[in-house]
């Protein structure tokens, strides 16, 4: 299938091979377009072989795929009842591969790696990103460099370094070692799938593409994202267009971008109707996969947020952290980030943007296990007895709690 | 669907709404048997939704599930290279939503214990089936008891307590304490969903099912498990059985349950050809997933063995985590004693017991992030370098590399 990239803000037109991430004029992101989409979303096999009909990819090899994506849609009893909504509902990306979103733009960029012959990859993360790169990297047999930050937490460095990358820790500021990257892939030969990368968005159309299925075609309200970068946000908005535009669906969701007060780039320039995003100074927040200071898609996340009609807003880490205990409570244990969809939902029905009957999809991005250390303040009321004391113990339980 | 259960041992019959974990006369453990099975496995839904002929619940609520199951069969490519095999499998069960296969005896458990009227279940555990008894329990909002030992290591408790169960911390051997959960359950209206209660042992069917299902109904060769207290062993292959006597596949593959040196009873007890295992004294290993020194399924799992002409045998820690590390190098990221298996192959091609034609499906029981700590001995090579050093230091890796 024929297929260009067109730069989001200024349309200028890339050709499929120029494996750029972004405008030579205007420095924004680039988008992957196609001549024609094909409305074929039938069949067994992966992401890119189900909905082949919306890759330029044609027959792909099964042997990159890690059995990435086709994650469960939950209805949410717990906070949904305690919310008066009916219709709320959990999209498990938990239940990944590498237990996040990332493998399906994951997988997504290395067959377009590969389809370019390159034979190095890479990326820039210290979470999430960086562990799916490094995995599928291993599968696909390239070699993979993974740059993650000095200051790079202990418990983050080992399960990505399990995989066998390259691992480079650099010293700098995340954008100056997002922008050398690209310099380095071009002198290397290295396809950095970095977060906004256009082919890691067209993998993010897939979370759209499951959604329309489970729900039978007739699309939720709203859809509420966690947003960092803005390539999740961008690709699953892209997805619902996609399938609009040949006919699968007739509505677009409103997208809602949650981010943490502590580096709110996008809402705040949501909040003060400005068409940039302003980097944020001394981010901190628990939620640490969305702590992205300057997003590189943050102005198209923008313009797409007035095309749509949607919002973007802040949560804190306390409304999080309760977030995180309170879908917990219905099963799903998400990592922080991946709880700030909860929370947002809770804030907007505070404030009437909600409505009891909408039908709201939350997009639980990454595994609880993911940063253990985000359960440091749980308090764990814990029980402890002797073998011959339990019976009394339980006991206690049970009459305390009828 | 008419279901008892039967003695492993004896043949002594229980009816459905008996819920015993064991045989009154002979201790042993119980299992589910139907009058008639249905061939059907089509469909959408959850596990007992889709192989519904199979199970005795009739048409399931779905509000109890969270998207268990349907894992990826995935070929090996690295560790099957290495080892000759061309035809090497695994079956990921780290994608379910606690990250480990118990969520499918969990599920089944739980169904069985509301059909029964239970309004509290409860699991012995400090691993994968407290964190997915606990989670399935808030799911149900069933009031959910977890006895965990007293040395249970702290990076294990919040994982845990995070679903909000009673967390009880009980001081005495496991097999004292598995013993005691039975009496207080009876004591209190507890369903205790230990590791092999017959309706846990359904839930592990569906493995086979799938392996079914994924390899087109031309079963494997082998099938190899790491073994605990033999619940998810005598599951797969009860789902093997169950689809032969059915008529959906004409072989039962070959299994090989696989148990860790440092705490072996079964495959000590199959080396000399014993009937009974024997509790193991100070038992030890890094696979704290497979360290039960005195599985309740353990004569059971022998007696199958005996008659499915598979084998039981003992790899070591070391084995283990080379095993850990050839995995995830290929992108699939597995906790110890999901590791086990492959280390068990590498063992069995070297003897000439597995040959490569064979074709060979492994039991990846639950994900690496569940156990960080495996992670300790990990060695990383770690290159630390400034942004504008980066050029400079990926020019080295790369000119190294080629």
């Amino acid at each position: 299938m024929h297929c260009q990239f067109i730069c989001t803000q200024c349309g200028r037109r890339y050709s499929f091979d120029e494996p750029k991430l972004r405008c030579d004029g205007c420095g924004e992101p680039l988008e992957a377009i196609y001549k024609s989409l094909k409305p074929e979303v039938e069949g067994q096999g992966s992401l890119l072989r189900k909905f082949r009909g919306f890759y330029p990819f044609g027959d792909v090899s099964e042997a990159m795929s890690l059995g990435e994506g086709r994650t469960p849609l939950i209805q949410s009893s717990v906070a949904g009842g305690q919310l008066g909504i009916d219709a709320l509902y959990f999209k498990d990306e938990t239940q990944n591969p590498t237990w996040s979103f990332k493998d399906r733009g994951t997988l997504c960029g290395v067959q377009y790696a590969i389809s370019l012959g390159y034979k190095r990859i890479g990326t820039v993360s210290t979470g999430n990103m960086a562990a799916s790169v490094a995995a599928y990297g291993a599968r696909a047999g390239l070699s993979t460099f993974i740059l993650v930050s000095a200051g790079i937490p202990a418990e983050k460095v080992k399960p990505i370094a399990v995989y066998g990358p390259h691992l480079i820790r650099v010293k700098g500021h995340y954008h100056e070692l997002y922008d050398e990257s690209l310099r380095v892939g071009e002198g290397y030969g290295i396809y950095f799938i970095n977060s906004d990368a256009p082919f890691r968005v067209e993998g993010s159309k897939t979370i759209a593409f499951e959604i329309c299925e489970q729900m039978h075609f007739h699309v939720p309200d709203y859809v509420v994202i966690p947003v960092s970068s803005g390539g999740n946000f961008r690709g699953i908005l892209k997805g619902f267009e996609e399938f609009k535009s040949v006919g699968l669906i007739d509505d677009i969701p409103k997208l809602v971008a949650v981010q943490a007060e502590g580096c709110p780039p996008i809402a705040e320039a949501f909040e003060e109707r400005r068409e940039k995003v302003r980097r944020v100074r001394n981010p901190k927040t628990i939620a640490r996969a969305i702590e992205n200071p300057y997003p590189p898609s943050g102005n198209q996340v923008l313009r797409k947020l007035g095309e749509n009609g949607g919002l973007a807003l802040t949560v804190s880490d306390g409304e999080i952290l309760d977030a995180q205990r309170l879908m917990a409570r219905e099963g799903v244990f998400g990592q922080p980030a991946a709880c700030a969809p909860l929370a947002a939902t809770k804030r907007l029905i505070s404030k009437g943007y909600l409505k009891p009957e909408d039908r709201i999809v939350l997009i639980i991005t990454g595994a609880g296990l993911k940063i253990p250390s985000a359960l440091d303040h749980l308090d764990v009321p814990i029980i402890s007895t002797a073998v011959d004391g339990l019976m009394d113990a339980i006991g206690k339980v049970v009459e305390g709690s009828s």
